[in-house]
Parts: structure tokens; sequence; C-alpha cells
């Protein structure tokens, strides 16, 4: 318990009414009663890396991303040192509407990939909530070097939250297959 | 031994004398008698993960990098995917001259880290003898997305390996404890 309870500590900052109670250490109710679509939805949050790989590829489908390997999704997610999970339920299923996963050396460093959210909940502060929640984690393992690589649409969202470009001009490079 | 040998294909554009040949999985001879202060010494690559702490640390100190916990550098380099060291040998004990490490998801991407060449030894090419190692060992585990923060100083020296920065508006962005 005394994890969870760190975890959340001060979580959020929303305007919504939020309800941080736990379920199980899996499942945690984070946003009671968001408002989409004239429906009133609970949004829960897991670290769960037991995903539904077909249910994330229909998450970034929606988003356009571009198909990946199913095996090498599972590899990247089994490799990570946290992944992140939104969900709302409906009929006793799990619908997947955000994610998140970071790479890490468990100690300094983290890389943030892959964040995505359903359009259909974007715009309601749900990409904040899940990055606070992945700042949160890796917080609490005391890692200190939080990065990520942000298209060029996604700059300003990430400035919001804290994150930096370029300090003391270090660059963040890439190197990709010719 | 079909592993190095896939590995070390056209290992090196460099000209000086290499002789890369197996002493046995974990330390290549990678650089037959290169000149330093009037020595030919041979330059060893392993990416054994079994470093020497202290030896590290020095090397760290040489370069005027911050001191950090040896416990806590110890768990990124166990939870790294790849370390790797340049090193010589003297009277049957490694030198450590040179250390690279990444964190990966095993999978589409990788970030490279704790880059350093003793002061002794830089300007000699070992630097980038380091980095085409790292960038082999990523492609041959098929990890096609290759990143790391580069300081303004060593912008360059990450160009010419091909590291680009900045790729369609992509930015690098850091997020540290206030």
């Amino acid at each position: 318990m005394s994890f969870w309870k760190i975890f959340f500590k001060n979580t959020s900052d929303m305007n919504w009414q939020t309800n941080i109670e736990l379920e199980n250490t899996e499942n945690i109710l984070l946003v009671k009663h968001l408002e989409n679509e004239g429906q009133y939805l609970d949004i829960y949050f897991s670290i769960d890396d037991d995903i539904n790989l077909y249910d994330l590829e229909k998450l970034c489908d929606s988003v356009g991303w571009v198909r990946r390997p199913l095996k090498k999704v599972k590899m990247a997610i089994d490799h990570s040192f946290l992944t992140i999970c939104l969900f709302y339920k409906s009929c006793q299923k799990k619908n997947l509407i955000g994610f998140a996963r970071v790479t890490s050396d468990n100690s300094f460093n983290a890389t943030i990939w892959d964040v995505v959210i359903h359009p259909k909940f974007q715009g309601k502060g749900l990409g904040k909530v899940l990055m606070d929640q992945v700042i949160k984690q890796l917080r609490y393992s005391d890692i200190s070097t939080i990065t990520l690589f942000a298209d060029p649409q996604v700059v300003s969202f990430y400035r919001n939250l804290g994150f930096i470009t370029d300090p003391d001009g270090v660059k963040g490079m890439f190197w990709y297959p010719l």
C-alpha cells in the first residue's frame, strides 16, 4: 500500500472530480466521471505490462501511426522499464484510450516513447494525466534525467509539463539506417 | 563464431593497421599497434558488463565528470542493453580508456549514454571506433532508431558519424527535478 500512497500523493491539479483509489495494484481509478460525448466515464490507470497487443495496435491506428510487427512490439514492452495504460471499462471490458512506455537504466536516465491518447479523448487533459503519472513513477524510482523526443506539434505540450529543449545546448540526435 | 563474424564485417575504415581477431567472446583485439606517446599499444574492445567500477570512476574523473554513487552506476550498467569498453593491457592488467553504454527496449529504440575516451587517447579516432561498434551491435540486434544527447562541443563529432539533429523538427527534450 505504501508505494501507491507515495506515488499518488498530490497527484493532480486537474479541475475534474478526481478520485484516486486502489482497486488493486494494477488498476487505479484515476479520473472519476470524465465527460465524453455526453457520457460519463471513469478513467483507469494501469502499469500492468500484460497489454492486449491488438488493443494497442488499434489505439496506434487511431492516431495514424505506421503499424509495427506485434512480435517486436511485445519485445519492446517486455523490455521497457515502465508501461502505462489509460482505459475505461464497459461491460467488464477494458477500453484502451491512452498509452506510454519508458526505457531506462533503472538508475539515472529514462526515455519516454510511444505516448498516445485516442483522438476521441484528446483535448480533455488526459495526456497531462498520463505524463504526470510517468514522471511520478520515475521520480519514485529516483530517476532524475527524464528525456523524450517530441514531434514539432507536441513540443509546446511537453513544455507546459516542464520539459525543456536543448538545455545548455545539449542536442537530441538520431541515427537511422540508410 | 558467426555472431562475431557478422558483427565485425566491414568493421572499420580507419587508417591504422587493424586486426580484428577473437581472443575470446569478451575481449576483441580492435586496433593493433596504436601509437600513443611514443609507445605502441594494442587496443581491445569488450562488451562484458563485468566492469571494474573504480576503473570506470577513474576514467570519468579524467574527463571531469561529476562523481556518481557507485551503487547507482552498477545498477545503471546492470540495466543497460549494451556496455562497451576500450582498453589496453599492461602486465596482464586491463587499462580502461574508453566506455559507452546503451539503454534500449531491445526492439525499436536505443539511447546511448556516458560516452567517454580518456584525454590521453583522444584525437586518435578511438571515439569513432567505439561508436562504430555501438552502432554495429545495435544494428545486429535490428534496432533502427539510435538516439543520444550530445553536448554542444561534440555535436559535430556525432554528425560526422551520421547522427542528425532535429529530423523533421523532432526535438530532444529533458525534464529535471526542480
